[in-house]
This record gives C-alpha cells, sequence and structure tokens, in this order.
C-alpha cells in the first residue's frame, strides 16, 4: 500500500489577487494548519507584513528519506521588503527550525523573541554557515514593540515545558488579535492555576480574534501538572536500587530542571548523554535560568567514578531514534553505557504516532538486558506541553474573543477546539474559521472570512545539502521502490537495422534475488529477445528507442506482474551502437 | 533512517541435537514471541508432534512491500510424518492465516477446531487452489481428544471477541499442559465474571505448565466489559440524528452482533460496507450464531430507501487501511455512500501501532465532508479481545500452574506477564521461562527448562505469489531505495581498448529531479569519462569490467554524497561492444 502523497502543488493563481481592501487585515498560515510542525504565519495590511514563527515538520511515511519539511515562503518571498519582523514564540523546533533555510530569502528580517530561544536559534546557526547572521530584538512580558507602521505587539509570558515562551497581543487597525503560542497552565502546589490574571488583563484589552493552539484539543479536563509527573519521578527514583536512566525529549527543558532538581535531593550525581541535550542545558545554565549545585552535574566519563546508587543519566532517544542515546545502550553501541540488571529506565515522554516500533524495539532491547522500565503509559512520569480542554476553554472564557481560529494540529483537532469555542463562546459558525494551510482570511473591523485566494503552501523538502530539490515525483519513486523494488533492462542494439548486439543485461534490487532466480531471468531475457526481433526492420531505418521503450516497460511489466503479482518498476535502456 | 532489519536467519545446529530424553516433551514456539502475530508452536514427544495455530503477521515498516510474514516451519517439515495434527484456537488471521501456505509442506494434517473457525479458514482457501483440502475433526469445550498414542487434549470454551474460541488442555506424559489460546472475561449484567468454575475445573485437574497469553500484560485492572462498549455504542446511536457509520474490524463478530441488535432495538436497518465483513457475517448467520428479525440487514444498494434515521451502515477500514470502505468513503471513492453533514461515524476499534497516522487522516477527510466523528480514545467504544492484568491474575490464581511461560507479544509484555506470575504465583525465576522464537524449550516431569537449541524461525514473506522469496537482501534494498533512492550509470565501452564510444547514460529514480538538474548530470558524465580515461589500457588489452563498476561505484557515490549528503544506491553497468 502506498500512503497518500503530498497534495498537488497549487500555484498562487494571479487572477484572484485583487485590490486589497485599505481595512483589511489579511492572514495567512503557511504550515501547522494541516500538521502538527512546520508552524508559520503571518499577517498583512497595507505593504506591512507581520510573520509568526519558522517551524520544520518531521517527516513520515509518506515522505521517506526526507530530513524534514519546512514551509513554502515563495508568497512572503516576492514581498520581502514589507517584512517588518519575524516574532518566534517559543526554542522548539516546529516554530524556529525553518529558519536558516528561509531568512536569506525573506531578506533577513529582524527576529522577535526572547533570550533563550534566541540562544537556541544561534546555537543552530553555527550548522548552516551560509545562513546570514540573524538580527535579534529581545523582547519580554510586559514589553510593547512595534513593527513598521501599522502592527504593534504587547508580549506575555506564557508556560509551556521549554523556558520563555512567549505570547502575542497583535494591535492592528482592526483590532487585537491574540496569539497566545503554545502554552499550558502552570499549578500551584495546591493544584490551583497561577497567573490567570495575565489572560484577564488581555480580555480587558479587548480581543478581536482569538488563535488558538489545538494540539491538546482532543484531552478532556486539565494536563497533568509537573508537580505530579515532579511527585512520582521522585518516588520511581527513590525506589530504585541501582542507576537511573531517564530518556525524554532534548527540548523539554524544564523537565531537565526538574529531574536534576530531585537527583540534588536523593543524592545522585547526573551524567548527560547526547549532544542536544548537554547543548541545551548549558544555554539554561549559562542564562542562569537553572541552578545546580556545583558538582551535581558529572562529565559522562566519570561516571565509572561512582556507586551505581549514587547515578543518574539523562538520555536523549526516548523515541526510539537511531541515533539517541537511549537506542545506542540498548544496541550495545554506546561508549560509556551498557544497560545491565539494577538499571531502572524511565521514559519521560509521550509517544509521537508514527514512533511505536521504534519504542517498542527500544523497550524490549532494554528489557533483555535486565533493566526495569517505567513509561508514560505506566506511571504518569509525562506532561504534555499543551493545554488540554479545560485549560483552552478558561483561556477563551477569560479573553472573550468575537471571532476564532483554532491552529496547530490537524482538521480534526481544530474541530474539536471549534467546538469548544461554539459552547464556551457561544460564537455562531461563520465567527469560526477552519482555515487550511495558504488559505487567505480577511480581517475586518467587524467580520474575518475565509476567501478563495491559495497562496502556495506545498511541501518543501530538505533532504542533505538540497532544500526543494525532493519533489513529489521523487517522493513517490522512493515510494515504489520501497514497496515492489525496480528491474533495469539494458538492450544493445545496432543503431541500423536494429539487431540486438548482446544478451540483455538485467538489474534488479528490492524486487526478487535474482541470483536465486535464475529461470525468471532466463525468462525475461527470452522475452525481451522477442519483442525486439518482433520489431520489424530494415538495414536502412532508424531505431525508434522509444518505442522499444514502451514495448519492454509494457510487456515485461505484465509478465513480471503475472508470475509474480508484484509491480515493480521496469526501466528499460535502449544503447544504440 | 533505516529501521532495524529482520534477524540474520540462523539455522538449526545439527551439533546440538541429541539424543532426545525419553521423559521429555520438547516445546517451541516458531512465532508469537517476539511480536504480536504469527502465532505457531508445537509439542514433541518421542516421535509425536502436535501443532498449535499457524497464524500471520501483519508487515511493519521494516518490511515493505510485503503482504504478510508466517512462521518458518523448516523444523516440522522435516518430521512431518509425526504431526498428528493441528489446534486452531480461533479464527483470527493471526492464528490462520497462515495455513494455506505451510498445510501442504506439513503432509495436510488434520486441524482441530470449531465449527466457526473451520467455516472461516474454508472461505480464505478458496482464494489459495493450490494448497490442499484441508482434514477437519470438529471440537467442542467438554470433548477430549486423543493426538497419536501420547498426547491427549481435553478442550473448553473460551471468550474471545470472536465465537467459537477454545482453550487446551493438553494431557503429556510428563503432566497436563495448559493453553487456553486468547480470551478475556464475560461479564453478567452486574459486572460479575461470568464461567470462573471452567478454569477452577482445569485447575483441579493439575496444572504442570501454564502458557498464556500477555497481549493484555500492561493493561492494568480488567478489560473493559462488552456491557460498557454495549451501553455506550447504543448512548451514542441514540443520540445520532442521521445516518450511523461504524467502522470497525470484519473479525470482531461479537461487536458486530451487538451493533446490529441495538439498531434492531432502535428501528434502524443495517447495510455492512466490506467484503470481509459480509463474508463473516454469513458464516455466523448460517451457523445460527447470530440472529436477527427478518429485514434487519439490507443490502447495500437499497440504502437510499430508507431514511437517514433509519440507517446503520457497518464499514470496514477503521484503520485507514486504503481499500477499505470508510477510507472509500473518505476520498469520496465509494459506490454507494457518501459521507455528508447529519452522518455519525463511530471507530469502534482501537489502533493498531504503525496505523496511527492513517487513521488520522481518515478522521480528517471524514471531518472535512460534515461528519460528527466519535472515537475509542472519546468514548468506551471499544474493549480489546485479551485479558488485562487482573484477569491474568485471576487465572494463575485459579489453575495453580507448576511452571508458567508467557506467550504472544513482544518480549517487554511477556516480561510484564512473568512478574504478575511471580507475584501471583510466588514463581521462582527457574520455573519462568521467557523465551524467544525457535529456542527448544525442554519439559520433564519436575523441571522446565530452555536449551541451546535453536530451530529456523526467521521471517518468511509472502509477497504477492512468492512465498519465501523476499529474504533480507531484497527488504534491505527496498529500504535503501525507500531513503536515498538509486542511480544507474551505463558505460558503453569498446572490448578492445576500453575507450568510451558514447556519452553515459543515466537513470535515476528516487534520489533527485535529473530533468531539473542538467548541470549535476553533466558533471557526473564528466566524471565517469574522466575515471574510464584514466585507466591505462592497450589495444589487445581486454577489459576488467568488475574494476571500472568499483571505480565508478565508489568515486561517484562519494562525488554524490559531496553535493548533496545523500547515499543513493550507484548500480553501474558496463556494456562492452
Amino acid at each position: 500500500m502506498i500512503p497518500r502523497l503530498v497534495r498537488t502543488p497549487k500555484r498562487a493563481d494571479s487572477r484572484v489577487t485583487k485590490k486589497i481592501d485599505e481595512e483589511t487585515v489579511r492572514f495567512c498560515a503557511l504550515g501547522g494548519l494541516e500538521e502538527i510542525g512546520r508552524n508559520m504565519m503571518f499577517f498583512e495590511y497595507r505593504d506591512e507584513i507581520l510573520v509568526i514563527d519558522a517551524g520544520l515538520q518531521f517527516p513520515a511515511q509518506e515522505t521517506p528519506g526526507i530530513d524534514y519539511i519546512i514551509p513554502n515562503t515563495e508568497y512572503l518571498e516576492g514581498k520581502k521588503g514589507n517584512i517588518k519582523g519575524i516574532i518566534i514564540t517559543h526554542a522548539h523546533y516546529d516554530h524556529i527550525g525553518a529558519i536558516p533555510h528561509i531568512l536569506e530569502k525573506l531578506g533577513n528580517p529582524p527576529i522577535y523573541t526572547t533570550i533563550l530561544t534566541k540562544e537556541v536559534i544561534m546555537r543552530r546557526q553555527e550548522d548552516y554557515r551560509n545562513s546570514p547572521k540573524p538580527i535579534f530584538v529581545i523582547v519580554k512580558g510586559g514589553e510593547t514593540h512595534k513593527f513598521g507602521q501599522y502592527f504593534s505587539v504587547s508580549f506575555f509570558d506564557v508556560f509551556h515545558n521549554v523556558p520563555d515562551g512567549i505570547g502575542s497581543v497583535i494591535h492592528t487597525p482592526i483590532g487585537n488579535i491574540l496569539h497566545p503560542g503554545e502554552f499550558k497552565f502552570n499549578y500551584d502546589n495546591d493544584g490551583k492555576p497561577k497567573n490567570l490574571d495575565i489572560w484577564k488583563k488581555v480580555g480587558e484589552g479587548g480581543v478581536h480574534t482569538l488563535l488558538l493552539d489545538s494540539t491538546g484539543a482532543e484531552t478532556p479536563g486539565f494536563s497533568v501538572s509537573e508537580r505530579i509527573v515532579e511527585a512520582e519521578l521522585e518516588k520511581t527514583f527513590r525506589a530504585a536500587k541501582g542507576r537511573i536512566l531517564v530518556g525524554t525529549f532534548a527540548s523539554l527543558l524544564d523537565r531537565l530542571g526538574e529531574i536534576i532538581k530531585i537527583a540534588e535531593k536523593l543524592g545522585r550525581k547526573v551524567a548527560i548523554s547526547g549532544l542536544s541535550m548537554k547543548t541545551n542545558m548549558q544555554i539554561v545554565q549559562n542564562l542562569g535560568y537553572l541552578k545546580f549545585e556545583k558538582g551535581t552535574i558529572i562529565p559522562l566519563e566519570d561516571i565509572g567514578k561512582y556507586h551505581d546508587e549514587k547515578l543518574l543519566i539523562l538520555c536523549t532517544g526516548a523515541q526510539g531514534e537511531s541515533k539517541g542515546s537511549l537506542m545506542r545502550i540498548a544496541n550495545g553501541e554506546h561508549k560509556q553505557i551498557r544497560a545491565r540488571p539494577g538499571d531502572t529506565i524511565i521514559l519521560s515522554s509521550s509517544v509521537i504516532p508514527g514512533n511505536e516500533m521504534s519504542v517498542q524495539n527500544l523497550k524490549d532491547n532494554l528489557a533483555r538486558q535486565g533493566a526495569i522500565i517505567y513509561h508514560y503509559k505506566m506511571l504518569d512520569i509525562h506532561s504534555s506541553g499543551h493545554a488540554a480542554q479545560e485549560e483552552l476553554k478558561m483561556v477563551m472564557t477569560l479573553t472573550k474573543p468575537r471571532f476564532f481560529i483554532p491552529i496547530h494540529g490537524y482538521y480534526f483537532m481544530r474541530q474539536r477546539n471549534a467546538k469548544l469555542a461554539e459552547e464556551v463562546l457561544g460564537l455562531k459558525p461563520e465567527e469560526i474559521i477552519l482555515s487550511d494551510n495558504g488559505l487567505v482570511i480577511e480581517m475586518n473591523k467587524n467580520s474575518v472570512r475565509i476567501t478563495n485566494e491559495q497562496l502556495p503552501a506545498y511541501y518543501v523538502m530538505v533532504d542533505g545539502l538540497g532544500v526543494g530539490d525532493v519533489g513529489e515525483i521523487v517522493l513517490r519513486d522512493r515510494l515504489t521502490l520501497s514497496q515492489e523494488g525496480m528491474l533495469v533492462i539494458i538492450a544493445t542494439v545496432s543503431k541500423q537495422g536494429g539487431k540486438m548486439l548482446k544478451n540483455p543485461d538485467i538489474i534488479s534490487r528490492g524486487f526478487i534475488y535474482l541470483k536465486e532466480n535464475q529461470e525468471l531471468l532466463d525468462e525475461i531475457r527470452r522475452k525481451i529477445r522477442g519483442i525486439i526481433g518482433r520489431i520489424p526492420h530494415g538495414h536502412h531505418q532508424s531505431l525508434d528507442a522509444d518505442y522499444i521503450k514502451t514495448l519492454i516497460r509494457d510487456q515485461i511489466g505484465q509478465f513480471l506482474y503475472t508470475k509474480t503479482k508484484r509491480r515493480p518498476m521496469v526501466l528499460p535502456v535502449v544503447i544504440e551502437v
């Protein structure tokens, strides 16, 4: 079965570009509406543009071999002189990952973000030497910044699972647009949500349209409090008799901080395995966001110097990534660490859809080596970073928007979010916009409507050094090759007369192991000789190579299907000598 | 990233085959211990063999293009004269799916199973005309059947999500081995488990070893009662204003029966979309296992004759399978059904790991057409067919085995099951066996031990008409092709002298779209001419084609990696004329 391919590229249709209503703010999401990831959107008013986020999307079954996917910025490139700035809401790759690839194309506009996010962006820029040096404007919650003549943005702090997330109230000529970014509630020790007054204040300023993350919209209730996660982790740590290995996302900086704090409390040293995690921890420590006692964090090389019960090792690879620390440990390929009986291994992250089998393999391989394993389905040792239904509803109630656009997530999730808005705010269908990537939305003082204008929003794929050079055809070929394999048939014929000069050469990969199927190989050769032999030719007639190729492709394809019920890609080559 | 490949084939090592202890029952699982699926195991005593199940395993990411995987029966084929019978525990494909492929190889031994399972097996045989006509012995709970001199089996009824499941007490010279097959508890209206006395009686007969399904061993508590599922479905059906479409597995025959009963109660007609579901429903109706009022089930062609609120349509494809009914409805390709606003669509099945993205697509596409969708995460509208932890524990307590072998499921699941046995039965480590596929276990009167003997248990892949002709090399090629694509380079050179006779031909698929990368193509050609030009040759020296191929493969491979950071498969062909 070949999975659904990416959509047919749609180009901006110049016929639908019309004179922009002077009192209209145009809004468009270039990514993030039909997936989780690739978040990027912009607001346009007259000749000014404000962009929010520039993230990547991780590849899936339908995009094999791809490193990742970035948003299509074709429309913005054509108007790069108008871009007044890019706001980056937080430091996760689905919000910052496209930056090195698009910065130059957009004329290197200033990036407005918080200090931690800046540091993470800069660390990544080191890998992309050809990308221009970014220009940053550091913002803080409580500040208001002007973008050109028409836009200004009041920032406010939000709580997410990476520090320094920021929400935006975008003041525009048609009203305030609220974009909180990604967040969840932070709870005090009594389980009460903190800082609700920030949301109330935003609401009091008047909200024209609320753009709200939908990632958690299918989850009933409230997100699990990090306090509960902490308590559960501490309980599990206390029960561990040997070493503790904790696998989680390198980007879950708050969680990493919590884990180290508990380790300190229990007198365990902490070593970090995994470059991305190490780098991130350095950043937060340098910024003073996390403070530990001196000597708590030890080099990985030194773990041999401590007793097992005095050690905790933070590891990347909880998703079963082949290069992650945990996978290397599981496969016995890690330089410093071997799993062994007595180890307690805790996977403190949810499983990203598509990774289930890799995580199953990881758990199996570690369990076979005698480790005791805990994962998030067994204990409350993970919490999502995204507001769940009750939190989303509270934000709606506190901010009272007139219009609602659910963003971030699959259609089904955004539909759930829309349903919540209908229930909580009593909004009418025309006041809720379920859009798609690339569709332009026109916002006026008293209405928000989806237009027919479709900006280019098809996948831009990053594969090795190539950006955008892997398209639909290459992907489709990869999928076909992976399902059925291929067969190259080389017929060497005389230029004049079209006689076969030698036995056809056949190369096959991924179809059938030809060395063990000599009989089939002989039959194919016979067929080819038959096909070419039957073509009428005179000595002075020149060859129609395309005709021969079509015959071979069709007839050998059909023959192979009859023999094997498989349809390998048949690639005929006619060499005329 | 290339997923972990299948294990290197291990052949039975003749050196470890030793004289069989006359008082030893040998036990081996050929599949089902390192996966969910491909269940097949056997018991051997002196010159007699008893087999249980012959199932298939569905393909995964690491086996692209494969139809399915069946157990390796090499060992049994060599002793086919000894096989006294195959017990089939129930009618699911992971227990019956290999039958048409192995029956002849095993000498067509009699199949002992229940009437419904027989019918499902026979229906499948119709697709495999070359498979011999099976010989059946129909068994019922309460009966005891003799297999050869040494084995006899007392069967008992178990409750699963397909009717007519059967458990086995295998009486052997070393004691009774209990193999309940797959089951869960059935609850009465007060929530009390029914038929516990069957288990108690089995226990009273004495159990040497218990072989217990581990699929539900990670699930705490009891499985959700089908009574609760029924009540929840009825509530959802009652709330539906338009048509109801229910997607579930075609093999969940009990569930299908429940749904039709509720539809009858609410005055809705039932149509069935999907061949496998229709076939299965015919079988159970013919056998009288399910009885409905006349006229409840209507032909799918007739749905136009009824009002929406009088209709319920049962559909296949709840896993997002490309050919399933629901996917065809979602894509607008279904002959009779279009999704539309007012439809209530209920996905009454869990999502099999690996299908998450397909199911997400399915939900999105249906939601976009205005249907209201419910899935099992939102409501209790699905229950697993497998006993959960508390049920497993109760079976252990009631049957009091002396030895315990967890079967069916990944290592991690079987380890959880082993842990339960340790807790409940107080078994010592040496009384619990965590085995692997192909490993031989020796059972004696007072001990059960795992040996070093490894029978062939590597994957046998079914792909189109081929059984076992797709091996590790073909799969590895498919994976490589899917990640990086390939490049065929054809150099036509003179036999004597080794001069290039024409510009090299280059074909590429899945790597880069060459038509749009003429420059790279020219560079590759230049490189090839350089490589061949530098080979010293005289007029009478014959060509070393392998040497040229190696040069091309290495140097072009390196060149492409430097240029693109990708490693397509480079396949050089040298045509000597």
